[in-house]
């Protein structure tokens, strides 16, 4: 793009044009994507030359085998992210949706209705499949957005970014609306622009969020841990049970929304705990417990504060409790708001848990790893948040938008109502 | 309450109980209400002894008469919070609401359901009428709350507080659901609780709100300035124009809905210009202007950086634009994303404007001093967000919630979709 612009200078810009984005009509953001979507498909040749190059450095500068994994973008991971942009397209519009309508007094009337945020600013892992769900979701959403991905994925981001803002442009976004970041500087430069920026989302370690956090006046919206739980209980259906903690830890270690702590209700006796404990052996999973444990199946031994790690590996912390109290008070305690999942026959014991477990999922019988934007139905995700401000969980198309009031009147005046020659007369209109 | 514990001690209590607090059903919300409201009116004399006190100490001390009149809590305005309490017991159960309900699979069900944000921290200004709306606020939506007011009420808010607490724990709360924090250092003690407190919201001046968010991890919910706009279009209906400008300018100054810049398109003459300067001027407002406009008015001159002053008094910035293109980029540069409106009789100019004014609220020919919680109808408000994450505009039950995922499976797990021996199978369901 040639652009020697500052990252202040370019949001500003950004800003000043939100409006111009904000009030494109579906017909012309869904335009935007089948052009990109198109384009993307036209240039794969390009994209996975450019990919190679990624590749040959991870190898050579050692990434591991998981990383690389993860910055690879071939046919396979093309078509996801194709597949992707289409079920964008065939989602309801998320903005210009009156969420309520309501007269105030004869012929003065409110509506709440749904808008873009406005400027985006999104960081995250080198993954290229990544960067393309982000700036569909951010087109779809009416958002302007700035982006910053990884740095071993830089050619690939380069030549996707350039692909998919010519063609946004080319099919009537307005120029501006999109920018990459390219130098990791770049990062704090960005963390400054509280004036031009609406909103940071951050994806990545821990650790890395918490720096975001603690160093920006931009609202942030990521998460921290992903601490999550399978609780089981005494009404378990021990066949269920193992089948859904084996999936919950192996299926995608590195996932946030894998399960990290495995919760056993004493009441499901010795014999079935070393049933669900040797599912896991089996699976090759590691466990760890606190002396009970340890006494109980001779595996490691761990300290009871040890209980809020997040492994990410073929690891899991597993505690024996008297019942689903117990359950709730170390998951509230201990996890990290994320997702948590019990596995119960008992529908009362369900809700229970279910109702008082304070984290942005919670589940019965089913694996904690359905936590994900696509799998919620949502198309894609920019993220998932384990805050509790503006949007929980996957974060999809509803998370990048707010509302607006809008009140038409007919010349009403606030003196008339304070001082008692009006009254106000509520009305919900549909 | 004889509480020696330090602020950190009380919200991870708080915390801890938190879930209690949000699983009240809603019959009982109501009726601890119910309690709090018989209790205040019970309990009248001592309030209204409390708040002689601190009115003289307030007139000894000197403070300004419109500090004065905020900080008196006699008969009249205990009416109005006992209204405002019934309203709320009327209001919707705002928590437990299911938002939607899909199915991802043949027996797996996925809900989005409203819920508590858990404990919030509110920091409001000396008016005790807004101790017993947010408290009351806060009990309908089943959250925790810590409470900081203004030092001016602290006898009027102690005796208040006390009322509120022990008839709500008479009614049923959890012990511990809410705090009235009492020394001015224990804000900075606040600041610092990321971990047990959810969301802080303060209230108060301009610096106030900004040293909150300079200093604080936790997520902020609060309205820089109020730097709101009424722009009069060449097809406005001058009659309507000059009492709407009188009205968001004079009905109450010192609020942060009251207009501060009076926009006015040039294609509406000079003869219909000088009409509303003259009945802003017959009401007492004092009006300036750039060199255009103090030629024409004869006004005292200003300079272009000025338009963004926040007066909270009897003066008003004006400015000549070239119709409302010119006004929407002179709100969005100048104005603090407020409450903005455009006085004109043109259906499509009014659409245009209010969809491109990018604030919380964009009225059409109505006062600007509508942007209240009451008058939206959402029974009070703990606040107007200037902010564009979570909730906008003012602040009543709807922005005291967040929602949680609850998934209901049948033994689900993720490998057989990934493996592709299952495909999700999504359904809107009622």
């Amino acid at each position: 793009m040639g652009d020697n612009r500052s990252i202040e200078e370019i949001t500003m810009g950004m800003k000043a044009d939100s409006y111009r984005m904000a009030s494109l009509s579906a017909e012309a953001r869904n335009r935007i994507l089948d052009a990109v979507k198109k384009e993307l498909k036209d240039s794969k040749a390009k994209i996975f030359e450019a990919n190679e190059k990624d590749l040959f450095n991870a190898k050579r500068d050692n990434i591991s085998e998981a990383v690389i994994k993860r910055l690879k973008f071939d046919e396979h991971k093309l078509d996801d992210v194709l597949r992707g942009i289409d079920q964008l397209i065939g989602l309801t519009d998320p903005i210009n949706k009156i969420n309520f309508r309501r007269q105030l007094d004869e012929g003065l009337i409110l509506e709440q209705v749904t808008c873009p945020i406005g400027v985006i600013g999104i960081i995250f892992e080198a993954r290229p499949d990544a960067l393309v769900q982000i700036s569909s979701l951010c087109i779809k959403s009416g958002n302007c957005a700035i982006l910053k991905g990884g740095k071993e994925t830089a050619n690939t981001n380069k030549v996707l970014f350039d692909i998919i803002y010519n063609a946004a442009v080319k099919a009537g976004a307005p120029e501006g609306c999109m920018h990459q970041a390219e130098g990791h500087s770049e990062i704090d430069e960005l963390l400054k622009c509280h004036k031009s920026v609406d909103l940071i989302i951050p994806r990545g370690s821990n650790a890395f969020v918490s720096y975001i956090m603690n160093n920006t006046k931009i609202p942030v919206m990521g998460h921290a841990d992903g601490v999550c739980h399978t609780y089981i209980d005494r009404d378990a259906d021990i066949k269920k049970a193992c089948a859904i903690a084996v999936d919950a830890k192996t299926q995608y270690t590195a996932a946030c929304n894998a399960t990290e702590t495995l919760l056993i209700d004493r009441a499901v006796g010795d014999e079935n705990i070393k049933t669900i404990a040797t599912a896991l052996k089996d699976a090759k999973v590691k466990i760890r417990g606190n002396k009970e444990v340890a006494n109980l199946l001779g595996c490691e031994e761990m300290e009871e504060k040890e209980y809020c790690t997040e492994y990410l590996d073929m690891v899991i912390s597993l505690k024996l409790v008297d019942g689903v109290d117990e359950a709730i008070t170390h998951i509230n305690r201990f996890g990290s708001h994320h997702t948590d999942c019990i596995i119960t026959e008992n529908k009362a014991t369900a809700e229970h848990f279910m109702q008082l477990v304070d984290s942005a999922g919670t589940y019965q019988n089913c694996s904690t790893r359905f936590a994900d934007g696509f799998r919620y139905g949502f198309g894609a995700e920019v993220g998932i948040s384990t805050g509790k401000i503006h949007a929980r969980g996957p974060v999809g198309l509803a998370g990048l938008t707010t509302y607006k009031y809008k009140l038409y009147g007919e010349g009403q005046i606030v003196s008339d109502y304070a001082e008692g020659r009006k009254n106000f007369d509520f009305k919900e209109l549909s």
